[in-house]
């Protein structure tokens, strides 16, 4: 029996890169002739030093991120960042005052979860739009004396995309960018702070990678539980408790992945090629139409609806049958959602169009 | 070439049973045929409710748990929870009074985690018998104006425990169980919460276990961060945000581990026949000697140091070279120490204790 090519358009838990499942599946029961599992050993070890230190030494040799950013790993996803993040910095300024972009359900949460430590002002809203498209946040718009202003860099339910950053003047920029750190270059010295869950583009589930400027690490109170202070876990390596583990070994394998597809800049414009793929077909088709604007599209996460929207059931079903797995919109926003994270070949892609097109036919 | 056999003596994170480590490199690729791995699918999809849904079950079903009980699955381990616990119940009480049993390094750590949170009061403390054994805890010690008594039930470092534990009145007792939950019967309704990292007895890295008697869900203020609530993740049933969901799907190999090796009294039978038989060794010996108190001897971590402490290296060195791992003392306290959590095989104890009466022989 041939078994059926699967390809997982879910947008989080998401895929991994093939061969770094195959790796871990394959060391799993010896991490590299030391007879135990890496899910086994000491966070102390100096094998597993090995593997946090050559995680945060790719990343940098990736990205090219400068020396006075640190590279933190939190427990929690990217929503303990939600408190973290007013909880270390809204003390910058006496008046706590916090900016928040509201570009969709995640930078609403945001927004949310911050205000009771800071003083929340929500200065620019995509909600009248339904989140389609990125409102334009001005200079005037932004408040010097904020302590950050926080956006959500990549919208996962809708599909849209900062593509250009604000010039925030002397306020640190924030961005959560889970469901798009290292799927396009980045000047990070536009940013104070940039925080990203690792289940879409880099592993698995459970924890946040935190990159931080260091001069922002100063400004926690004593009121920050210990293991959302950045100062702390800056200063402790990560390793201020019994970290994940094997999120970071996976982490690392994900990267020494990245690396051999050919960095940042190849991936980018594979990403690229990957949705305009999906794009020119929903463009050039009456029986789909994309829901985000176009000028802030996405290349993570590809949203459309059907003209007839009573197909929609129907299309997630049979493209479920033929092995496309995961296309249905989230629960608050229904239609169809593509998530073509990093990991995503392009043979996953053209067989999502190649079905698209034919579900189509049979059915327009 | 044969493997040699190696046991993992590792305080944490630590051994996981064979058994499930083949599990899961078996299905890591494709849990049970949906064609695509576990650590790629959604948290909110059927077969991962499966999964969390069958781990509780599971959990009830080998421990008697009252309904009155709720169990949930936070991130960031059991150092989390000292935090989330004052967090969450300091409240209880206008004072805000909260007593910690000082009985090892994690129980002073939980109280100093907690002292922004709650006005933590310290009742008692092993400090001055360098927490070799557990001091006495008598009624009168407890104010009942507290919101709750905290102690740690199993001194990871120490090698003590609580062999029984006190009655607080009305006090909810707090019981910190990080390094013996589900090693030995427990009566639930002596405690009011009950916490543990699950990196000892229950699986990978990175998440806490916490059990909470129902009423005690609604003390948290807005000052919680919302993935420390209590009353939050109890009624998201653990899942407000993307949890951990490879920690969570071993977990419930391991419960399931548990119940193939007969349920908690078998493995409690187990865990005191590998203690003992390193306990009567170093009663036996004066090679070696025992580091707690008799009276207090965890079944979970035997510590221990030799007479002439300058071969404790040496004892490290050839025990690993004799695939006995991790066997030197947490690097605040030095000496030996063998965790011996449920997954170490009475095999791996016995070849412990035949290298330990060999290297006696040959060195002392």
């Amino acid at each position: 029996m041939m078994t059926q090519q699967v390809y997982n358009f879910g947008a989080g838990p998401a895929m991994l890169p093939t061969e770094v499942m195959q790796q871990i599946q394959q060391e799993l029961l010896d991490y590299r002739g030391m007879g135990v599992s890496v899910l086994e050993i000491s966070h102390r070890c100096k094998e597993f030093g090995e593997i946090i230190d050559s995680a945060q030494q790719l990343f940098r040799e990736l990205t090219g991120l400068p020396a006075n950013y640190r590279i933190l790993f939190m427990h929690g996803g990217a929503r303990m960042q939600f408190a973290a993040v007013p909880l270390n910095l809204a003390a910058r300024n006496k008046t706590r005052k916090a900016l928040y972009c509201e570009t969709g359900n995640f930078a609403k949460l945001a927004a949310q979860d911050a205000a009771p430590f800071a003083n929340v002002k929500t200065i620019l809203s995509g909600a009248e739009l339904g989140y389609t498209q990125i409102p334009q946040l001005r200079p005037e718009m932004i408040d010097q004396d904020a302590a950050y202003l926080h956006l959500t860099s990549n919208n996962t339910l809708y599909g849209t995309r900062w593509n250009a950053f604000p010039d925030c003047g002397t306020v640190p920029l924030v961005a959560d960018m889970t469901s798009e750190l290292l799927s396009r270059r980045l000047y990070f010295s536009q940013f104070g702070l940039i925080f990203a869950g690792l289940q879409k583009n880099l592993g698995p589930a459970g924890m946040a990678m935190v990159i931080i400027r260091e001069d922002l690490l100063d400004f926690a109170t004593e009121q920050v539980p210990i293991l959302l202070n950045y100062k702390r876990c800056a200063s402790d390596n990560s390793l201020t408790n019994t970290t994940n583990t094997f999120a970071i070994y996976a982490i690392r394998l994900a990267l020494e992945w990245l690396k051999r597809q050919g960095g940042i800049d190849a991936i980018e414009n594979r990403n690229e090629q990957k949705a305009a793929i999906l794009y020119r077909l929903l463009d050039g088709s009456d029986f789909y139409h994309g829901v985000a604007d176009p000028a802030h599209r996405s290349t993570m996460n590809v949203t459309f609806r059907l003209a007839d929207t009573s197909l929609e059931q129907r299309f997630v079903d049979e493209a479920e049958k033929a092995g496309l797995y995961a296309l249905a919109g989230h629960r608050s926003v229904g239609g169809i959602r593509a998530s073509i994270y990093n990991p995503m070949p392009l043979e996953g892609v053209e067989a999502l169009a190649q079905f698209m097109t034919e579900f189509a036919r049979v059915n327009g």
